[in-house]
Parts: structure tokens; sequence; C-alpha cells
């Protein structure tokens, strides 16, 4: 049994995960607005997606019903490492000598070591019972390639994955990696797609960008049918396959007896911080618990604090269906901060509704001050986080300080989406002194919006 | 519940954690000579090995005492990470189309990816009590190097810690994750010791050895009264606090209601093995049961199956007392496998004298076998498995492909004693077709013997 006084760990038994992802549009007082066409700009019907995604996940990508049964064939892969663990992070408590109690979610467990294998097994899963043979992908520093790697690796499908040109050269790491589990991995620009020999032509050593990989990568999916398509985060069917994190969370904090006063989770395209708060803003919604919500985003990228709630496109070349979603103009290019995941100019279309709607709110944290609570962080509790979750590390070093202020004893809960064992080059820079933060004028944001096209 | 029919994970509860070490000394039936001090010949006493262990090591590396009680300061940390998880293997299992039940102890979960935390907290533990402030050690690749540097930082100690100048430059990233503990990393040879310093003199670009930084870290601990140095393997009171290992280990497979009928574990220095297979020999010579217990070493470092049952030296440069243990000869230089861990001339005394006594097998394993096991391992199971412990799985491949030749349900226990998240360049060579076994000749072993004493 769990002992709520002495515990560093929640466990749960595999005969105690969750069994359903939940879906919070069920749930919100307004619906979010839909997707539009790009060239109509009609709301966009299932057609529009089937090129790209098998039907069961386009279902899931529109559907209104509260809870999606999990697969049994997804749950057996699940159970290599989930449930996940929850944490009091004792140590860093009494470090910050805090009145509060700070609990973490570990999701650096899964084999790829970061929240991305909760969708990616899934992915790849209903790809599988459709027929499809291969998917396709983008990945930047390669924590989303791995996680697809890992997936298609237990359903015998093939993986193509196109690595930013930059990252490829720079992380033979990850790519590796990726290569263990049976992938094949391009540098992007490629000479495998017309648009990639097209840039190549003009520069043979160009540095790639995502917006060219996810272009890549898509061609090639519409280009054969046994192949389709897979994205990371931002979708709606993304996020839902991320509440398990926040589902089985509710059942660890329920073995303690807490409820959380606060609720913090780091913010790229948004799938860590809907997998960690949705099932809590659930129980929020319906009056059982008020926890104050909290997006925490970098400085150098902050696409709720700073960009617009308006229709733009999901990439850089303008390709996707329009989504309404807080964004800096999908033109931004990001300050190339270490947090490579949070390096999005737009935010999930879901997590934008509800923080228009005033369910959570949102602050950003330029990037030094994430790796000095990262450090505070490792040398307390060991693990050493990865780039992204240093921001809702910092963000909960500050909450547990301002509980020391108020005097209070605060429960917080944060998600620690990932571990930082091919990131390790950061902090390198961070020790040296030379890490930087990347500031961000007002005026480089408002050019940048001038890419978010104006609807009739 | 656990259930037998379905686990994949049978995890225990931190109040389930076992809370005293096994010393299988107390057990055996014939007591392991003792060390000799490195002149007179003489068994060595504890004042031998004073100026380098807290007195509490000490006593503990010649107890005869059954069960010593883990410290209460010693668990705290422990909960960490452990209890470990132990796995059964069914994807692999299906894979092989084997009717073996394969079931691994995985150490990886540990803040620095390995087992040796297990032991370097208790040594960090016991020299705080003892009012030391610092430790030096040595590390080759950086596994033990890392495991105390969060030790030290768990207890507010210094660590000084001295890695092969030729790994220090070449795997930048483990410097950086000691750093991140707070560890001060030298590269070695160094000019901060007499030493370092004479052989700097002679090659400014001399690429350092595992004797050579041992030679540092003890100089600098002797040197220094609140200064101790710590060793990551080999010893007895090292081999005790991996016990650990194998007592999580039995409560788990009772919890399935299984017994082994084989258990492999990788040997370099015997910590690995002996941490997993103590307990387990314990429960064979009481007659509760009778595994097949088998030592898996690299094909290039057969200390067990080719080297010579001698007193030896531990180091290089003949300083340390002189230990009975199977011994390629303290010259012996082992080829540059990429199980780092696994290239030493020795080993422990304690699995030595076991072996002695037939009371467990050995055999050696080529390293492309190794990597082979380790992808068909990370495929179907996930993790991605140290180049140390991909020899307890090849090992544990030919166990459950043997059972399917005999068509025998057999139950294989073995450990993977880390992950291989910063090895990755081992499988980028593998996975090139570049990785050749390293054939180590009858003739190198029988000119390294000469280096072994010749005894009164």
């Amino acid at each position: 049994m769990v002992n709520p006084e002495t515990a560093s760990k929640i466990l749960l038994d595999e005969s105690e995960m969750p069994t359903q992802w939940y879906n919070i549009v069920a749930d919100l007082p307004v619906p979010p607005p839909p997707a539009l066409h790009p060239m109509t700009h009609e709301p966009a019907g299932p057609e529009d997606f089937a090129p790209l995604f098998p039907m069961a996940l386009i279902e899931q990508e529109v559907s209104t019903k509260r809870y999606i049964d999990i697969p049994g064939g997804v749950l057996d892969v699940y159970k290599l490492w989930r449930p996940s663990p929850l944490y009091r992070a004792r140590r860093l408590e009494k470090l910050l000598d805090t009145p509060a109690k700070i609990y973490y979610k570990y999701e650096g467990v899964s084999p790829s070591g970061s929240h991305k294998t909760n969708t990616s097994v899934p992915q790849a899963y209903y790809n599988h019972q459709e027929g499809i043979t291969k998917l396709t992908t983008e990945t930047g520093a390669g924590q989303w390639g791995s996680a697809l790697a890992f997936a298609t690796a237990q359903y015998g499908m093939e993986c193509e994955v196109w690595q930013v040109a930059a990252s490829h050269r720079a992380k033979p790491y990850r790519r590796t990696m990726m290569e263990i589990w049976g992938a094949s991995v391009h540098a992007s620009p490629s000479e495998l797609t017309e648009f990639g020999r097209q840039l190549l032509a003009e520069n043979p050593d160009h540095p790639g960008s995502l917006g060219i990989a996810i272009s890549e990568a898509v061609s090639e999916a519409v280009a054969d049918p046994k192949t389709r398509y897979a994205l990371g985060s931002v979708l709606n069917h993304v996020l839902l396959h991320q509440t398990i994190i926040g589902e089985e969370a509710l059942l660890q904090l329920a073995k303690v007896g807490d409820v959380p006063d606060v609720l913090v989770g780091c913010t790229g395209g948004g799938s860590n911080f809907g997998g960690l708060a949705f099932p809590f803003l659930r129980e929020k919604l319906a009056g059982k618990m008020n926890p104050t919500i909290r997006c925490v985003e970098p400085a150098a990228c902050p696409s709720l604090t700073k960009g617009e709630y308006r229709y733009d496109f999901g990439d850089t070349a303008g390709l996707t269906p329009l989504m309404k979603m807080h964004t800096l103009g999908h033109d931004f290019v990001p300050e190339p901060i270490h947090a490579g995941g949070l390096r999005y100019h737009g935010m999930s279309p879901l997590v934008s509704h509800i923080y228009d709607q005033g369910l959570v709110e949102a602050i950003s944290i330029p990037q030094t001050e994430c790796f000095a609570g990262a450090i505070q962080f490792a040398r307390a509790e060991g693990i050493v986080p990865a780039p992204e979750p240093t921001h809702a590390i910092a963000a909960a070093v500050r909450e547990a300080l301002a509980a020391k202020e108020a005097g209070e004893e605060r429960v917080i809960l944060t998600a620690l989406c990932g571990h930082g064992h091919l990131d390790l080059a950061s902090y390198e820079t961070y020790l040296a002194g030379t890490m930087t933060d990347l500031d961000l004028s007002d005026d480089a944001i408002a050019e940048a919006m001038k890419s978010v096209p104006v609807l009739g």
C-alpha cells in the first residue's frame, strides 16, 4: 500500500491502467471552431484528411464522444512502460524549503524517452488495422521520429522519417535510435521528393526546416495508397491519446489523498499539456476540484501569451487545413532555443480554444531560468529533464517559492514529459555559462503575423 | 494485483522494498581466500584499507554476517528509483517463438541509468556519516563516475572524477551528466597529480587508461584526511550493495509464481552478476530451487573462461592488495570492445571463488552476436540496452532458442543492468556493418599472464 507520509513514487499496477481516452470536446461549454479547407475556407470534412490519415483517426479528430476505448492491441504495447510513475518531489521540496507538495508525472520511462509514444502507438495501430504498411513523418531533434519508429516496429510496419538536415548532422544519435527500431531516416531536404530535389538544386547544403520536412513526408504519403502520414502534436486525436497521462495522475493522487491547487505543463504543440490537464479540467468543470491550470511556454516562442487567436496554417508552406489557434504567424521562425520541441509558431486548436474561453492561464519563461530549475531538480531528484519540461519545472519552482512566501501548503502538479539523455549538449552550454535568453521583439511578431491569412 | 497470465511488468511498492543486503559469504561451504598485503603477502587487515575507505565499508568488506541492514538514509535515496521493475519479455518471447518465459530485471530506471547507483549511494552515505566531505574516483566510459556524482549530490558532498582521457574527448556527454550533478571531472592523466604530470611530460596527448585514472584518484584521496576513494565493482562490499537487485527479483517472481530454471548475467568486475545471482544462489544452496546460474563475459575479455584463478593485483600499476581471482594478468589490455564496463583483466574475488567452487558456470560471447540480440530485444521490448547487458540478452536469447529446440517451457531470468542512451555510437557501428569481433589469441593471454606475481 502507498503510504502518503513517506511515498516518493506512486505506482499503478497494469490492472489499474485506464482503458479509455478522454475527449474534452464533450464537456466544453462552447464547442471549438472547425478546421477550414485551405482553398474554399469551408469547414474541412473527413475526405479532406483521408489521403493523410486512416478513418479511425479522422473519426477521433472530429468526435464529440466523451470517452473512447483504447484498443487491446494498444494497451498491450502501452504495458511496456505504462502506467507511468507519479513522483512526489520530496527532495526538491526540501531543497526549496517550501511547505508545498510537488508532484510530477514522469513520461521519460517510455522506450523513446518521452510522452510521444502515447500517440505514436495508437497511430501505428489504427493505420495497421486499416491495411497501411508504412508511415512517414518529419522530425526535428528526433523525439517524435523515434517515438514513431518504436511504434511501427511493434506492428511490423515500415517507417520513413525526414529529419531536418541541421539536426540530422548535429544529433546523429537520435537517428541511430530510430534506425535501431528499423526506421529509414533521411536528411531533409532529400533527393527523394520533387520538393527536396528542387531545394537541394538551389542549395546543396540546405539546413532544412520542420516545414520542409513535413512537405516531404506528406508528399511521400499521398503518393502511395498503402502509406499514410503521422503527426506528433497539435491535432485533436493526438491530444486525445495523451489524456492517459492525466487519467493515471488522477488515480495516483487519489491514492495519497491529494488534490492539486495548481497544475503547470509545458506547451509547444500542446499535446503534453493537454494530456495532463484535460482530465483535471473535466473534474474542475464538474465542480469536483478547483485547480489553477497554467500553460508554460518559452519566452522565445510565446504563441499563447503574445500570439493572436486566428485561423492560420499548421505548416510553413500553407498546405494544411486552416485551424483557429493562437499563432505567431506561420512564417514565424523561432529562435534556436534548446527546447526544440516547443519551437512551433502555433498552438493546438483545442488548447487555444480552452485558453480563449478563460479555462486555463498561460505564462512564458526564458530558457536560462528553465535550465537553472532543471539543475536544481536533477541534483535533488536525480532525473535529468529534457529541455522542454525544464519549462514546467521552472514554473513548479516558482509556485513552490510562492507557497513558501505565502506560508501555504499548496499541492503542485506537473509533468516531466521526457528525460534529457540525448540533450546533454544543452546542459553543456548552460554549465559553460554561454546560454543566453533569446529576446523576442514585438516588431518581429508583428512582422510574422502578416503571414496569417485574412478570412472573408 | 499482478495477473501472471498477462503481466508485462511486475512492480513492488516502496513498502515492499528489501531493507537488508545479503552477504553470501555467510552461506558459502568454503570461505573465500583473504586479500593479501601487496608487499608482505600476509592477509590484509582493516588498517591497510583505512586510507581509502571509511570503516563502515571496511567492516562490510570482511563481514561474515548474513544480512546487513540498509540505513534509512540510503533507503530514502533508493526510493527515487527502487524497487526497480521486473519485466516479462512477452514480445521478445513471441518474436523468438519460444515456449520459454524470459524475465529481466531492469536497472536502467536509476538516475544515472545503470545498477551502479545501488552502491554509489551507500558508499557516499557511509563516507558522509564518518565526516568525509569529498570522494574521488576513476571512470572510463562514465557509468560509474555519473553514478557517484549523483550519489554525492544527495549528501551534499564534493566529487572529483578522473576520466580516461580518450573517453573524456570521445564521450563529452557523460562528462556533462556528471557536471549536472555537481562533480568536477578531469581528463586523466591530469596536471593535478604527480603521476599525471609525469605522464603528460612524456606525452602531452596521452590517451590515459583506467589503471592510470585509479592511481590519480587514489593519490588525491590519501593526501587529504577528509577525502576518500570509491570503487564501483569487484570488492565484496560493492557486490553486497547490489544484492538488492536479486532480493527484489525473488519477491517479484514469487508474485507470478515462477522460479528460474536458468539465470544469466553479464560479468565485468562482477557486481551486476553478483547482485542478481547471489540471493538466488542462497535459495539454491538451501535446496529451495535449482537454477543453472551462468556468468556471461565478452569473448575479448574472458577472465573466467580463459583466465587463471591466482592472486593478482586489482590495478595495472600493482598498488592494490593482492586478491585471489580469475585473471588474465594485470598487464592485460582488453581490445576496445564497445562494452567498456566489461573490459577488466580480473574478476571479483567473490564471483571467482564461487566459480572455482563449481557453484556457477561461465560462457563468453562475441560482441556482434550481442548486438544482434540487442537489436531484436529493442524492436520487441522497446528498451535500447547498454553494450554491457547485450551479453546477458544474447545469452538469454540462446537459452530461449534452446528451450524451443527442446520443446520445454523454461523460465529464464536475467538483468538488464542499464540503458544505452549514451552508447548509441556503438549501435551506429553495428548498424553500419563495421563492427568486428576482436579475436583473442591464447598467446596474448599467456603473455599477459606473465605479469601475475608468483607467491612464495
